[in-house]
């Protein structure tokens, strides 16, 4: 069983953008942390939702149709096959969800690794 | 798809303790938000890992063998078949992930009904 994680020593280990850090995992999901800023790439993911939870700064979430703004507190569940382009407003710290193995990037040949911390 | 959830706008709306409110799904999963004061009881969940996240307050995650501590910014999961009783010190919140149709109490006989706000 995995010691408790506190999210704020987790992202002071590292200053990379967009590569997350697991800090846990739940059933067959990990758990992240990421530093995003700036625009991140238009992907989806075909066979999972994506879960974002903002702990600081300001996140866009564009989507085909509309942008969903996120500031700390607030959560957002990108459904699975949509269309999504994060695009932080600065440097922007999240909690992300995601099941274990599915590339961030919506394609296993650009995606980060999968980072344990 | 459902808009962006404000955690604290979330937990402004109800008052009940030991209640979890579901503000968003993910996968098959209800993302949830939820105050806790004093002991909740003895349960395990047999068929899934528990998730928690708390966002203000201080949680004690009784396990068997050991005591977990939770402040704000910290995450825990206890694993699927382990016994654990949270007790809040004082009024918590926090979010909670867990399947949907699981019962909060370890037993559907005792469990919260499962509201989406």
């Amino acid at each position: 069983m995995k010691a408790p994680a506190n999210l704020a020593e987790k992202l002071a280990t590292f200053t990379d953008r967009f590569s997350p850090r697991t800090v846990a995992t739940y059933n067959d999901n990990d758990i992240m942390v990421a530093k995003l800023e700036g625009p991140f790439h238009w992907h989806k993911h075909e066979d999972t939702d994506d879960f974002f939870l903002v702990l600081s700064g300001t996140l866009d979430i564009e989507l085909r149709d509309r942008t969903v703004t996120l500031n700390p507190g607030e959560v957002f569940v990108v459904p699975k096959g949509v269309e999504h382009r994060p695009v932080a407003r600065g440097e922007v710290h999240i909690l992300l969800i995601e099941p274990t193995g599915t590339p961030n990037s919506g394609d296993k040949a650009t995606a980060a690794p999968r980072i344990l911390v």
